[in-house]
């Protein structure tokens, strides 16, 4: 019955015949007007090139973890992951980097013990509701380009453990991780983790360098051997780079009516493969559209 | 305060004082007793060695899509796979494999148009409630080992699209796929797959063979050239082995008591690493524990 009146309710929204196809979310995205996408700062990008070649980017998130994010900005800065590794890579978890075995001392302008970041003040945040239920919070949404897990009742917002999501390792309480160490989530949507551990960023690309490395063999994932490590030859921030080598990349604001549109449909997939419309959709298959910033736009 | 109330409920399911930490999944899992085993049938085992010496195991579900299942069945013992390859690796989604750029002819006993089975009747299904929402259908839960998604009123239940979840390839309706290609997730749940693709098993073991391959680069994650594909070495039900040889298997009832342990915990996390627990889970991190069968219980 709920299936069939939001199957309804999307035909309604589209005004048109119930035999109508929507579009695809690839269409929506790319009809999307210019005035829909926001430029991602480079001292919000940290790029991270492995021995092979291949390259991850990620976005972060200083406004729901600030003193994490300013830690993560000033090891960059300070060149601290100079010789790090890929370390550990748990199938359907994560993978994590960092100077593994090292203990280097924290370079200046780093909080070595930050304050326990795991959720942020729902206050200030204005949310665009999934829609959908969420099986690990009362509410769901996106904010400011981010897929959020929020209470209204006791005030809180987290950026929710999704495929790509990044955050700081830890030991145990009331050590938060200081930001060293970093995992990004390379399988189903771990979301025990929200509020368990510091989400700094997402990876917005190059993923797939980091999931499809070698599962490492010990407990946890871990690489058994040294050997195994996967080499970083550089860990960085954008804003370090020489201009013209920067990447430079835009996400879908997620206020806006192209964003309600994808949203929708991402719920409602009904085109020439599906035929079934769920009429509901999980938070982690939403993921806010990024793409490189247009040439010509650079600056 | 729904997280709270759940909180409470958990400390008193467990008789304890609020401050009592709880078991890990893993320590439930190795508390259940034999009787909560139940072994699979060597006729419900595909077993797919790469030529890399890596090994996957899939678990079919003749319950949900006999004809399907039948199918493939049958491919198997007619060898129809020799020479197959996986020749589709998409990020956080599918690997995909079987006589790619071949139009080999159906063995005897296949039926070339199965119909849709997308769904099954809910009727003779004992289900056991995951007890949390789900975005995509009005309940879930597991049901003889499998996880589903369903629909009291409108009468259907599926095996729902989770990490592992091994689907029938298929082309535009009425079409749904004979078997010869299949596909297995290796992403976050791809639930608007449900009811849209005919589901007949899970990896059961080896899925990081497949997760970690190179991605393709082709649309929709095809490989580029043939070189890059994976050759298949042996594709066939494990009853088509030497006794000896045979991979034997297990799983959790998801009747048992410890199975429904195993899923409180699942949606509790509280131990010395996780503090905050959730009071909720999404159907596909409740990974349906299975083992290979302890020596000496073979026969």
């Amino acid at each position: 019955m709920r299936a069939l009146l939001l199957i309804a309710a999307a035909s309604a929204l589209i005004g048109a015949a119930p035999a109508k196809k929507l579009l695809t979310p690839t269409e929506v995205v790319a009809a999307a007007p210019a005035s829909a996408w926001k430029a991602i700062s480079p001292e919000e990008l940290l790029v991270m090139d492995l021995k092979d070649g291949g390259r991850v980017v990620v976005q972060l998130a200083p406004q729901f973890t600030p003193i994490h994010v300013a830690n993560v900005q000033a090891l960059a800065r300070a060149n601290y992951w100079a010789g790090a590794t890929v370390y550990r890579v748990q199938d359907n978890y994560v993978a994590q980097w960092g100077n593994n075995d090292s203990e280097k001392p924290w370079p200046k302008g780093v909080t070595p013990k930050p304050p326990a970041e795991y959720w942020r003040n729902l206050n200030g945040l204005a949310i665009t509701p999934l829609g959908s239920p969420d099986p690990y919070a009362p509410a769901a949404g996106f904010s400011q380009g981010w897929p959020v897990a929020y209470n209204p009742a006791a005030g809180w917002a987290v950026i929710a453990h999704c495929y790509g999501t990044v955050g700081v390792g830890r030991g145990l309480d009331p050590d938060t991780g200081t930001g060293g160490e970093l995992y990004a989530v390379i399988g189903h949507a771990p979301r025990h983790m929200d509020r368990n551990l510091a989400v700094v960023g997402r990876v917005i690309e190059g993923i797939d360098r980091l999931s499809s490395l070698p599962r490492g063999t010990e407990a946890l994932g871990f690489y058994k051997d040294k050997a195994q490590y996967v080499p970083i030859t550089a860990l960085r921030l954008a804003s370090q780079m020489p201009p013209a080598e920067r990447p430079a990349f835009e996400f879908l604001d997620t206020s806006s009516a192209s964003f309600a549109d994808y949203l929708r449909i991402r719920a409602n997939r009904n085109d020439d493969f599906y035929k079934r419309p769920a009429g509901g959709v999980d938070l982690c298959n939403v993921q806010v559209p990024v793409r490189r910033k247009p040439s010509g736009e650079r600056g």
